[in-house]
């Protein structure tokens, strides 16, 4: 049995996850002192924080400790890249019962320095406090050497791309929900467990200026969409056809498979518009994954999915995820 | 009866929270998008995270949300006082049971957003997730336009100083405990509620170099006097008369009253020492607040209280607070 945060106390534990998190890259002072501090940075700061929740966001046994870490990093750094942003460093408040072992603890910090380092960034500090269910927050905040890319800026007749596919984190999250193991292996298990965060793909299509709006896909591709139309002041029009479809989806019936892939949630993909004097400058881009194009921002309000025929197709269930909401 | 999250939902009661926010200052832009955008920063940075988490630090019953949120910026903030810095921006996560009434969200929103712009910084966002109790995690970031002061700068014959008084917020924490209500405003109460988080004191101290070392107070003055002197590799020797004790304890016995001024914690006042040769500078400072001689570092490890006579002091429940650990 491994020794619990009461046994351990608060203090000694943060010991030994100082000892973890030296100061390194930008970070000129890590945990250990009232604050981190960071080095000057040469650009606009982006500045994001989110939140997981056991029992909300997730549950304990569909994540080991540290890849509850490297997802909760994922999950926020994602806000990001969406922003064509560079993740510089992040701030871990982790809430736990005195039961949780110490060792989770541990995990979780391994896990999210890891994901840090692999994205250019260092885990420079947080918070342990007591509380009830383990809660991550996770802040990070990146620097911006390009005009960052709010959701605001997208323009009719602009097309409208995705990076990678869609659907698979929502298998894999109802894989979880109906008692798969995580032992199983199973491919839309993981990737529900390894958000995308297209660090790479944001930053590059900042760089190059290619994206006129940007968002993140945290809750599905239908009401991202409509929070980039909202921002813009436009509508979209999704050719159903186009969206493409995570493999893990084949198998189910249609209409399941295009309820995950447009209003699943969880891909952490990036939705982006592009003006048509753009667009051969992302096909030279090295994004470092996939792009689909999938539809145009079009004159008018919300989002329309419609068939090979133009036919409009109603997808059900596609409210995404809203806390508190009754059903 | 004003609506719940639930009857609510989160999307409405953010667009209410974005209204509330616009972007100025420091902040380019603001709530809304996927993350905010800051200015590029002219300084190194300091970053901090800290929680606030009910019925762990807080009743509901102790603070009105905007007392509350005054007090989630002022906990953070402090440790960016202690750095010597100036806080720019701060990230709000707020945990919350659908029950929760939205004016309460709105209340907390209002407040911290109040607090932080008396301290010339700007809330800048913030993350809203349904969870149990009611939990604020607050990241700030500041800049330490001069030299950011650690704990770990003290030497040997450094003079010890502390801002403002002590054992207020303590004596004001144990009232509420016991039931005092809110609505008798009493003074010790207040000063609970309302954090110290000495920020002019801290900008100044870096700024002319005064201190060379500095913790606020949050778990009680010989737990923090222990973890400056472990970071300095010093001991402290601190004269118990000279300990400013809060004008609320008057009238406890004595071997109380120096409880909740020594150990008590929560004041959120600064720590700092002093060598000799900055204490002409220290006089001139213009730090807003009372400053207090109380003792000096000295060679060896730990911190020793003594009496007027020179003889040790020992003081009882002086752990101060570790969340999770056994009695």
């Amino acid at each position: 049995m491994s020794a619990t945060l009461r046994d351990r106390g608060e203090r000694a534990l943060l010991e030994t996850i100082r000892r973890l998190l030296p100061a390194r890259g930008s970070v000129l002072l890590g945990p250990g002192d009232d604050a981190a501090v960071l080095t000057r940075a040469r650009h606009p700061l982006v500045f994001t924080i989110d939140a997981c929740v056991e029992d909300v966001h997730f549950r304990r046994r569909w994540l080991t400790p540290r890849a509850l870490g490297r997802r909760a990093f994922a999950v926020s750094a994602s806000d990001i890249a969406a922003m064509g942003g560079r993740p510089l460093a992040a701030l871990l408040a982790i809430e736990a019962r005195g039961t949780t072992p110490a060792d989770t603890v541990r995990g979780i910090v391994e896990g999210m320095r890891g994901a840090a380092r692999a994205a250019g960034a260092e885990l420079a500090g947080g918070n342990l406090a007591a509380g009830g269910a383990l809660a991550l927050t996770v802040a990070v905040l990146g620097e911006a050497p390009w005009r960052p890319i709010t959701r605001a800026g997208g323009q009719v007749g602009d097309r409208l791309f995705v990076t990678g596919d869609l659907g698979g984190a929502a298998r894999g999250l109802r894989l979880l929900q109906r008692g798969r193991s995580i032992r199983d292996g199973d491919p839309a298990v993981r990737r529900w467990q390894r958000p995308a965060a297209r660090m790479r793909a944001g930053a590059e299509l900042a760089r190059r200026r290619i994206a006129s709006a940007m968002i993140d896909l945290s809750d599905g591709l239908l009401v991202d969409a409509g929070r980039l139309c909202r921002a813009s002041g436009v509508g979209a029009r999704i050719e159903l056809a186009r969206v493409p479809v995570a493999r893990t989806l084949r198998g189910l019936g249609a209409a399941t498979a295009r309820a995950l892939a447009l209003a699943g949630g969880e891909d952490y993909e990036l939705l982006f518009a592009v003006p048509a004097e753009r667009l051969r400058a992302l096909a030279r881009a090295a994004l470092g994954c996939p792009v689909t194009e999938i539809g145009a921002l079009v004159a008018g309000r919300g989002v329309r999915v419609v068939d090979a025929a133009g036919r409009m197709v109603r997808v059900t269930g596609h409210t995404g995820h809203e806390h508190f909401r009754r059903a």
